[in-house]
């Protein structure tokens, strides 16, 4: 299966999430682990399309997600940097759902410079995260 | 708001419905009535999103779904038959939709041919529209 990019951005715009969280990591200087990941979950019986995601951008690991429910999943910092926040900075997503992404990509442009590990960036992005999927996107 | 095939593709694999509806309806001489519709529901917030589908495929109409979801509807067997099954059939829905796109056109078919108006296409048109949209493919 053969992806185009306007498919891809259409079906991120209604399938895929752009997600940031923060969670406890007692090993971390702050005590707060960073997690930003591109992910599209799908029912099992169309995991071909994850797959074919997966061989498009690269990068990025199909799991189960929960169920019968399949995840493709990206959250290795440099494949998010480097593959999958170019794609969409040039083939726009065209729901509401770009704003989420704009939100995403300075994360983890913080994240690259390395602002997460200082108080104040990771406030900033905890600021960041606390406005991307909240309740009213989670519904949709 | 300029939409691309691949683009409406991609996002009626994750967000569009093929539907057939079938209803009692005393004034048909079968005393029922078959209603294929196509449909996208998006949060109202992406209303813009079904407006730039109307007026792409140039039919349908943007209508509350039911509380803050809005829909894109096409339910005019004309419109179905020489717009949006053409749409489909040129540019090919990548998951298991497509099975449900098939049935769907199958049954439009049917119709405009006026199988439904005698039992044997009515009761064929039950069993294609029993197999659509099973609870497992609602679940998604």
């Amino acid at each position: 299966m053969k992806l185009e990019p306007q498919w891809i951005t259409g079906f991120v715009d209604g399938e895929g999430c752009f997600h940031v969280g923060i969670s406890r990591h007692e090993e971390m200087s702050l005590g707060y682990q960073v997690l930003p990941e591109f992910v599209v979950v799908q029912h099992e019986r169309d995991v071909q399309v994850l797959h074919a995601l997966k061989d498009y951008f690269g990068c990025g690991v199909v799991r189960v997600n929960h169920g019968d429910r399949m995840s493709f999943r990206v959250r290795a910092l440099d494949h998010l940097q480097n593959v999958i926040i170019p794609f969409f900075h040039k083939h726009t997503l065209k729901t509401k759902k770009s704003i989420d992404f704009k939100k995403f990509a300075t994360v983890c442009l913080m994240m690259e410079r390395g602002e997460h590990l200082a108080q104040e960036g990771l406030d900033q992005i905890r600021h960041i995260a606390d406005q991307m999927n909240n309740k009213t996107s989670e519904e949709l």
